[in-house]
């Protein structure tokens, strides 16, 4: 087969887009196997073209202007790797109308507009890929679409923020959520605003996307139940271990019948359980389905070389189907409802302070049970006539165990509002 | 899109193929959204069409007659799914020249006659795809090949025998070989004659198809060197966990500068890697590249249904990338040197029984010493005049090791042969 060049265009040149280019070149050889063609960043837009960079573009590649990009003839396929949602959305919505399939490592503009712009991207006969926008190198989209294409995949279960994954295993050592961020800081896995990451948004974005792919309806950003690892405490961590289990920032989406339920929350995790053991700043996703009963994939979740990875098999894949209607964008066919939260079902745990009164253990239960929510585990610790209630609760229904709790939190003995997490102890073996 | 009918033809309609057929016909409607085609088995080649089968293929589908099965027009993409490296290795070849793409689970095929059948397949200009031959649904081929083509992975570290593992979590429990190997077979997980199994036989197969891909060079299965798991017995296990290790069989390839190295053995993995958190049956597979750092793939790596879903995936693959130059086959492209074994460098454990003579622990440093291998850990352990020494290693030549121990082996107050074994502890972090 003759070798054909075919021009890249880059929109941003920073971290991500260097590695691009970088990895373009010394894989040119590689690259060139695996689909007949060389692929040659040929143009890179960027706000500031004098500024010092790792991997620098040639001379002619940089530009500020971004009609000057997208009239550029010899840009065949775009990797948008400047992030933020504007401009990145326009440029994007841009392109693709004028025929140039896009590859995005942006995983706020994927999860907030994917509904637009993969209808722009089929109007246009064009692809759009995002394999980078969700746990850089680890190749989960792909996987999702191709490998798993008839096992009806009915729950996602993902380790998908590395920083909060490393406060809280700093936290299970006995550090306080101050101590774990300002660790993270320190060794670079956190922003000086960290909000992004301990809110569970950047979390929400990724499952949003996954959820997509794996149940073929659209899920956006907003469709994502969420809560943040801001209210743990070290009281929370230690319960936890003294139950044998750790607590992670989880991303759960499951396929109830025909209705969807996405949530990004923190949650106490078995240590015999896989994601219990995801070291550090690393992502894990376990996929669980008819036919494979669970995959599980995990590696690192963010860099700069690791999105470039995922991006390069991006551009990669779209110049070896094009001409071919395989696996295009991403593929949603039907329209699922949104579970009402109330009916997503869980094991739970509770920590509880009450007053150490007689009685105060069966009025607490007594309500649990009225709502037909029952008790696993139970362990109680006394200290200066208070009382600390560490409860695990069976499988219930969500709207159920929230119920109790509204009952429960005004008894006179209850001292603070009941803190519920859901517990992880399914596989799909 | 118009919706074209794909006719697959079958090699084989037994666990496998009858499982490819069920997903065939109850994921229509998945495999058309995803390709456009709609695929249908339209011929099975059996041995016997009169045995009861657990999903019954249609009427005029089972023929015992190959010289019909190739020349059916119909039939235009096959899956080998009979197992055996004959008749299916003629089979495959013949099919491939009359130039109908082939999918197959066949791991000793593959591994054995893979340079001769990928070569047919080129000369033909047909695919020949092989996920389902390696680790059932785990897409460890499609990882490598498609999302990994720009890492350079160097290093592969796979569970990929889950009788294997099972019998030597089994040990870990307690039990001896002896005991393991029933319960295994009891549970259904080893067959009457378990000799793949426990001599590493399937597990080197896998391992010789997996160094092909991620190193674009030619593994046969003779190259793959291979120790199973018969001589293990519960004190090597018991030294291990002193250690905070379990043994586990572990294939390991390796590429270094250019050359090559292949092995499956019993290996002792540090607890704190995630290898020695695979459950039971379970498969995993470790990439270590360049750009990815480490991503683990792990799941079911044996099953009628999980293969079926690997073979349905290909078929899919298949009948979406025809028609372009993407990355077909196996593409093997260059010819690296095995690694002499003595070359191979990992930190090793030593099991050795000696007499409690003064001198011989200084006789024993000295000697691996004089070798420049170093001791990382000791356990001496006495018991009636005799004593057992375990020993870690550091990193350092399978060949100093090797000529260390045989010197070692020779000394009067040494009571058996040293028992070696690699240590896993590394990570590509």
């Amino acid at each position: 087969m003759a070798s054909v060049d075919v021009g890249i265009g880059l929109l941003g040149y920073g971290t991500v887009g260097s590695s691009v280019n970088r990895l373009l070149v010394e894989s040119a050889d590689e690259i060139e196997r695996a689909t007949g063609h060389r692929l040659r960043v040929v143009r890179a837009l960027v706000r500031d073209p004098a500024k010092e960079r790792p991997f620098p573009a040639g001379d002619e590649v940089l530009t500020t202007d971004f009609a000057e990009f997208r009239e550029d003839p010899n840009v065949q396929v775009v990797a948008e790797v400047m992030g933020g949602v504007q401009p990145a959305g326009d440029y994007v919505r841009e392109l693709l109308r004028a025929g140039k399939p896009v590859v995005s490592a942006n995983k706020q503009l994927i999860a907030r507009d994917g509904a637009e712009l993969f209808a722009t991207a089929s109007e246009a006969g064009v692809q759009l890929r995002f394999e980078a926008s969700v746990c850089a190198a680890i190749p989960v989209v792909k996987v999702l679409r191709e490998s798993l294409v008839v096992t009806n995949v009915h729950r996602v279960l993902g380790i998908v923020n590395g920083t909060t994954n490393f406060m809280l295993s700093h936290m299970e050592r006995g550090g306080s959520y101050a101590d774990a961020l300002a660790e993270a800081q320190a060794l670079g896995y956190a922003e000086a605003d960290p909000t992004d990451d301990v809110s569970g948004a950047d979390a929400a974005a990724k499952m949003a996307i996954l959820a997509t792919v794996a149940f073929g309806s659209r899920v956006g950003y907003e469709d994502v139940e969420r809560r943040g690892i801001e209210e743990l405490e070290p009281a929370h961590v230690s319960a936890a271990a003294q139950l044998g289990m750790v607590v992670r920032l989880i991303g759960i989406a499951t396929l109830v019948g025909d209705a969807v339920d996405v949530r990004v929350q923190p949650a106490l995790v078995d240590r015999a359980h896989p994601l219990a053991a995801v070291d550090g700043a690393f992502n894990a996703v376990m996929l669980q389905g008819d036919a494979i009963r669970e995959i599980t994939l995990e590696g690192p979740g963010a860099g700069g070389i690791e999105t470039a990875s995922a991006v390069v098999a991006d551009l990669v894949s779209v110049v070896g189907t094009s001409g071919t209607g395989f696996l295009q964008n991403d593929a949603c066919w039907r329209s699922l409802a949104k579970l009402p939260s109330s009916e997503w079902r869980s094991p739970f745990y509770v920590h509880l302070e009450v007053s150490d009164r007689p009685g105060v253990l069966a009025h607490v239960t007594s309500r649990l049970a009225s709502h037909e929510v029952s008790v696993a585990q139970l362990v109680q610790k006394l200290e200066d006539g208070a009382a600390t209630l560490e409860l695990v609760l069976h499988r219930a229904p969500y709207g159920a165990v929230a119920e109790a709790m509204r009952e429960i939190a005004v008894f006179p003995e209850v001292l603070r509002p009941p803190f519920v997490l859901p517990v992880i102890t399914e596989r799909g073996l």
